[in-house]
């Protein structure tokens, strides 16, 4: 891991399914795999597999294949999900509550401390036992309790304002659904999810299955 | 666009986000602008924006710039969100209703026809007016509403086996949000929205600012 920064951006986003896929492995109790078998599982070429996990020093063994655990593991610790993040939701509407409810990023190390909204009825309320507070408490909370991550799930005008007042009280980073880009200062790390432009994308492929 | 398919993938992962950025400027009563203007506002670089709109013979004309609502029109035909997309959600949980909430989808052509759910205490409820059906009318009313768009937004283990329920109801394209890929033909498209991975990737980089 001396060298990650070299790492492209291709192989980056692929980590995350190879995490998953180990995973699964590894609940069915699947403790060595060769790249020939993950290659046929994942849908993507051996020699693929290969050259991506040779960018971390690569972790098979001529012959045995790959350790299971011990892969997941390092690809895990490359995502830096290791360790555990604090992060807070802003926004009580379905989205905040699905992300909410969604316990398997507890297990990885994202742990929700709180809820902000700024509907006066929600106030005191809780999700799953995470407390709802209102918007005014953020800036405060973020410092009180190492927040380094902040899911933003509200419009995006009031995105754009939340994105600078977070970003001022010192997140590390925003992951951001509203349909709207933050720009904030570089330092700030944005991980969009901009699910009106991933149905586009599906709406791309249809047209041009049909013609 | 009789040329469609041999744009790049990357250009078409660009294009959705020209057709939002293109919309706010409709929306704030810009007409025309440069590629040096749009450029700024991107953050993308203007040979970049003027390479990729090459891609469609270009709709730029040299001192004039372009113009902003035919460029708009334009893409939304490319995108094929020119005309409408009969859809269902399954799932009526968090999820599934954030997604059926979002009526900005509906202003871009996907009509979302009905929520499937297997819970009979949601039977002939409806979400803004939408009808929560049972699962086992799911398959009829793909063919008898022309649905083209199943969203997923149910555990994994479900996912897979609707996901070919629906593949063989006749659906297009699925957009799935379970964590899981769904192993179908070839011909039927999926769009994946994989939240943990795009955590992973929040994770990752958090991580590597800090080393």
């Amino acid at each position: 891991m001396e060298d990650n920064k070299k790492i492209s951006s291709a192989v980056i986003r692929r980590l995350p399914r190879y995490y998953r896929y180990l995973g699964e492995l590894i609940e069915s109790g699947v403790q060595r795999i060769s790249s020939k078998e993950l290659s046929a599982k994942m849908k993507v070429t051996a020699s693929q597999i290969r050259q991506d996990l040779n960018n971390f020093g690569g972790f098979g063994q001529q012959g045995y294949g790959y350790n299971v655990k011990y892969l997941y593991d390092e690809i895990g610790k490359i995502l830096g999900i290791d360790t555990s993040h604090n992060m807070v939701i802003v926004g009580a509407g379905n989205l905040g509550r699905a992300i909410c409810n969604y316990q398997d990023f507890e297990k990885r190390g994202f742990i929700i401390k709180g809820v902000f909204d700024n509907n006066d009825t929600l106030a005191g309320e809780n999700i799953r036992g995470i407390q709802i507070h209102m918007m005014s408490e953020l800036a405060d909370f973020i410092k009180k309790e190492n927040v380094e991550i902040v899911a933003l799930t509200i419009p995006k005008q009031a995105a754009k304002e939340i994105g600078k007042v977070v970003a001022d009280a010192g997140v590390k980073a925003i992951w951001n659904f509203a349909h709207t880009d933050l720009n904030l200062p570089d330092d700030v790390i944005v991980e969009n999810v901009h699910l009106s432009e991933s149905l586009m994308r599906l709406s791309y492929a249809i047209a041009n299955r049909e013609s």
